[in-house]
């Protein structure tokens, strides 16, 4: 779950929602991360007791590197892996090679998003840990990828395992409703990414609770 | 002080050295504020007792953007400021304008760097609370910038004057030793930023508390 | 007149744009400048007779920089200077010092555009020959800044020269009729920057030739 | 041939530079192309007879978009094809489909950079016409990397054709003498990038045609 910047996933509210998912991933069994902003990671690897990512991770070892966002440092506060590449912050091709690198070398599990198959493809030559597609024209939406493109996810899944067998393939973008998550199980993919939907929901606790449910049935 | 993304000022190190700041910033009565990584800044505020700026702050509001800094996630850490615009991290000039306003929206304190008097007295028009100029061949080389190139901090404090009564000035790069300090201050400046020579030494509590003498001698 | 990238002024249709700018200009007396495409530069040097304008400028000297802009390249191909930080094309506020001397010494003009009149003093701080003000919100929409946001312009105006005498200052956006031009003249400015409203005018010669008459009454 | 942005290769020297290519390519019945700055492309295509390259393209299509190069104005200037993602001009992952795709769609070759066997391999996913592995580390210093490092460029044309058949593989960074011509072939490699040993040579007719010949007996 990407609590971006919203400001419901900020401070406090970032540690409330990752204590939620964390008693949904405990209570249901099912693999929930959270990737908070870089200043509530530490807080929330300290309260949530599941795994923490990092929204962003620069390709520079220690030095003199001013603002940017280093390996060690994620690794450090208790951060387990990091988003890379998401279509609100892309980055260079040859930044994610490097940087996926520096994750491994930090043993941080590397999650690269895509914005279409083809790019998807492509970064599945860096042997990340996971690759996410996600349509930036969904995101936001609530009109789920898994329902309004699925023939994006199958031919993402596809393409991707013509170059890698390993990566764990998940998919994204206005994914909002526990159906949307069974669809997006059905069509091969090993999991979500959910934002929106979850951080300015109502109940999140509810919806988490659900799209655990129609996630552990997918399985 | 400028933490940057040295591994000697990283996680537990990060607040070992700001920790050690405070008790300088104490002992001698002078005012020291740190600029650790995002990750550590929450951590270093609970312990150091003294100001924590941020290394960077992007122009964003609340809402559906990965990776970036927010000013009020900022805030929420406990961090009183931000660095901006560091030569290790230069950002277009529109978003210098938008990022001082979002830090004054959420009460930070906001530092931008300028890496020549001409860009020193451009940011003026943007009225921040505090430009540090500072030039990149210099930075970390221990050759400071008030000895190196004295007549550039006084054009510099001219040129800003002219455009900005009331914003306080700082210097930079290769600031090492005491005398660096005093150089500075005889200059015109306000204040300085230190980083790599701090850092890196081998006895930051010593060179810290000199520097701390040599600064307020100057006043 | 920005080209920009539209078809409609691209290539032939290009040159046969720029004659246009350049029989009105000489028939009328008045002076009319063009900001093709890069491609395009030398081609309607050669056949408008006005002068003619880069749309961008890269702050490098001649050498091993792939891709990029020289100050050398668009002298030798006839263009007279060169826009800058245009709204669709932002630089580093580094660069923009850089690339306003890079064409000085290549005795290129530069009109830095400016999205704000806070940008605008201080893009002035650079000395360069012109500063355009176009808030991006109103660029392509017929919504002319001069009528929508008249305080803005008088505003940008006072700021500008609180730091610089001497630049020439000209406004534009939403500029699409020759009411449009003449309000901008009455506000201080000293010229309009035109693009869709003429590059995608049915009769952009009528047009361009009533805006014309409308500058030469407002001088 | 990457004329970058050296001052042997600008403007009219950009011109006497392709035509001596053009003579060397149809004298020795070799394919040469020449990719000079967006400027000189009309004038290069017009005298010298061989195929030319733009050295970037952007992603955008006929439109509002100041100071980028469009794939139509490449075309109606007579280029050929383009370089993307030189080492000198770096570009999101994003941005290489669509520019290749944009290239496709105007009938221009598209040649992409890739810094590392890896990037090579990535990119190869967007199916370009030709792919050009050049470690950075070796560009502009005369150490060739097909004798620097020829288990890089073996490795590069292996991990290409694991993800693609088709794509037309180059070599190049410090290609310097007719032996390092002859080692890129025999490497497996389809041609070469150079640059900086040819634009600055004393003599660059007599080195074209030496590497010529080498070509031509490698192949």
């Amino acid at each position: 779950m990407n609590f971006k910047t919203y400001i419901e996933a900020t401070g406090k509210r970032a540690v409330e929602l990752a204590k939620i998912a964390g008693e949904i991933s405990r209570e249901r069994g099912i693999s929930i991360a959270v990737a908070p902003q870089f200043t509530d990671i530490k807080p929330v690897v300290e309260t949530s007791g599941i795994p923490v990512f990092s929204q962003h991770i620069d390709p520079v070892k220690p030095g003199a590197y001013t603002g940017h966002v280093l390996a060690e440092a994620l690794k450090s506060s208790g951060a387990v892996g990091t988003l890379l590449n998401h279509s609100e912050r892309r980055v260079k091709i040859s930044e994610i090679e490097e940087a996926v690198e520096f994750a491994r070398n930090s043993d941080l599990i590397s999650l690269v998003c895509a914005n279409t198959s083809g790019v998807s493809a492509a970064v599945a030559a860096f042997d990340p840990h996971m690759i996410a597609v996600e349509p930036p024209e969904l995101i936001g939406t609530g009109i789920a990828v898994s329902k309004a493109k699925p023939e994006l996810i199958t031919n993402t899944v596809k393409r991707i395992r013509s170059v890698n067998r390993n990566v764990r393939i998940l998919c994204g973008a206005g994914v909002s409703t526990p159906d949307d998550v069974s669809r997006a199980l059905e069509l091969g993919t090993e999991g979500v990414l959910v934002s929106s939907s979850v951080v300015k929901s109502t109940d999140p606790r509810r919806l988490l609770g659900e799209m655990a449910e129609a996630a552990l049935a997918g399985f």
